[in-house]
């Protein structure tokens, strides 16, 4: 499998599930900050020009945060990642894509690329600060429906609590925001986490 | 089954897919042309505020369009929208997210709710227009990576082409903009089936 992600980006997701994982797995470096998402060879690879990108062991690329978390969590069943349970799966779906489809583009997109957000780059610093609302309010919403004890769900560890990762990880230390004590737990519980800091580490990323 | 709706909302594509089932369920209607989706009684029930939501056999509530997509099809699967094989089953629910995740909010949301894009009412009219642009490349990647026939997936019929439904009819029937002759053809042939019509019906929704 090959993994193509960008430092800091919610492609860390992907790494921490490969990490826990165990199989090999090659990394390939798509530097958002040079726009490297945006060359022909890489669009030829993902038309839509974003990481996360898994190419499988057949070689087919699979795109989307959460269907490569699906993906990996029920192939990779050993690792314990993705319950066996339809109801408990259908909720840890549902957990990854409210990362991944709301809280991502909606509250941090809007706080690291307000340009996307306004046809005018005098408004960009209200942007920011309706992100940053957006976002708590949120994070309040994860933090009052929680029903897991120190991970997310209640069956235990899984692709939910990657997904967790990176938008509490980007809350604490890029942001700089509060965040409620269950996910400050979360965050620190994670960051104990060996895959966590090994796919840390091969970013460059603060563990 | 229950299922939390609003006529002309992405629900319609958990409705055509119940619909297609044919297993028993009720409707619940929720206006969001009325702030319905506001009130405490439905907060109670989903504390983000939106549709679709399933309330399944057991009770438990289910909310995200991807996960409910998935539960339907994966539980149900005599009905034939999700493959049995877990490579078919992650290239569907990765065009499910696309559709949830992406062309709706980043696309559609826009031209619909341009208040949310900017803080400032005056550049309504250019959200509207960087909408249609980003709803029309979408499209175009959709149809430039389709591996399917008449149907989006190789497989044949399945919840990918209730999710592309939902987009399509609004670009076409509410918007008003051309789409690639692919999709126009899917949306013809998507009209065409009984469970459509039968879901289309029961919101008021031209078919």
């Amino acid at each position: 499998m090959k993994l193509y992600y960008s430092p800091g980006a919610c492609s860390v997701a992907i790494h921490v599930i490969l990490e826990e994982i165990g199989r090999p797995f090659e990394l390939q470096l798509v530097a958002l900050k040079d726009q490297a998402q945006n060359t022909p060879e890489f669009r030829a690879i993902n038309p839509k020009g974003k990481v996360p990108v898994l190419v499988r062991d057949n070689g087919a690329v699979l795109t989307e945060l959460t269907a490569i978390a699906f993906y990996l969590g029920s192939t990779f069943s050993e690792a314990g990642l993705w319950p066996a349970d339809v109801e408990a799966q259908a909720d840890t779906l549902s957990f990854v894509d409210y990362i991944a489809g709301t809280v991502h583009p909606q509250g941090f997109t809007r706080q690291f690329r307000a340009s996307r957000f306004t046809p005018n780059p005098a408004d960009e610093a209200k942007v920011i600060e309706q992100g940053k609302a957006l976002a708590a309010e949120y994070l309040e919403t994860i933090d009052k429906t929680w029903k897991g004890d120190t991970w997310v769900m209640p069956q235990g560890y899984s692709i939910a609590d990657a997904a967790l990762f990176f938008v509490e990880y980007w809350a604490v230390k890029r942001v700089g925001m509060p965040v409620p004590p269950r996910i400050e737990a979360h965050l620190k519980a994670m960051l104990g986490r060996p895959a966590v800091q090994r796919a840390l580490a091969a970013s460059g990323m603060a563990a």
